[in-house]
């Protein structure tokens, strides 16, 4: 794992799950798109379907998820939330600079 | 006070010391400006002082700060970072909203 990598959070992983279920997909699928274990994966699935973020069907006895319209909408509004963040981030780090005493 | 009044954090008080200090002011002004009591006051403009955002001087016996150029830029940065912080608050609520099982 490199060592840049940060912990990610529930804004990250859902926007991760609703991506890889852009497309109908199994749970191994949500697993690597989202880099979560099982138990993860499946306590996140439950809550977006819950939600109406993502549908269920079983196909050949296999669990498969799609996203909604309702899913696609907070997909964008994630994302919004994390670009957000990462100028708050920016910012932060500026006025952290300008706090420092320069000599 | 105010019910929805919520609790104001340094960089919040560190503006309204800048905006204070734009015009030569004493430390009753800086009190009043930024609502907070002596102690805090002057912890604050020990620190703005010592980063180069404010400069001080005694008249009569009397001491005076004003906002330097840095300080200027400090007081910029700090409002960019209060407006991006609203900006996310907004958007953080958006996604609560759309987290509700809606029935």
């Amino acid at each position: 794992m490199p060592v840049e990598r940060r912990k990610r959070g529930t804004m990250e992983i859902m926007l991760d799950i609703l991506k890889s279920c852009n497309q109908e997909c199994g749970v191994t699928k949500v697993i690597y798109g989202a880099g979560i274990n099982y138990t993860v994966a499946q306590k996140y699935l439950d809550k977006l379907i819950k939600i109406g973020a993502l549908t269920s069907k079983t196909e050949n006895g296999r669990k498969m998820y799609e996203i909604t319209e309702k899913g696609k909408i907070l997909m964008v509004h994630i994302e919004e939330f994390l670009k957000i963040r990462e100028n708050l981030n920016v910012a932060r780090e500026k006025i952290i600079e300008l706090l420092k005493v320069s000599q």
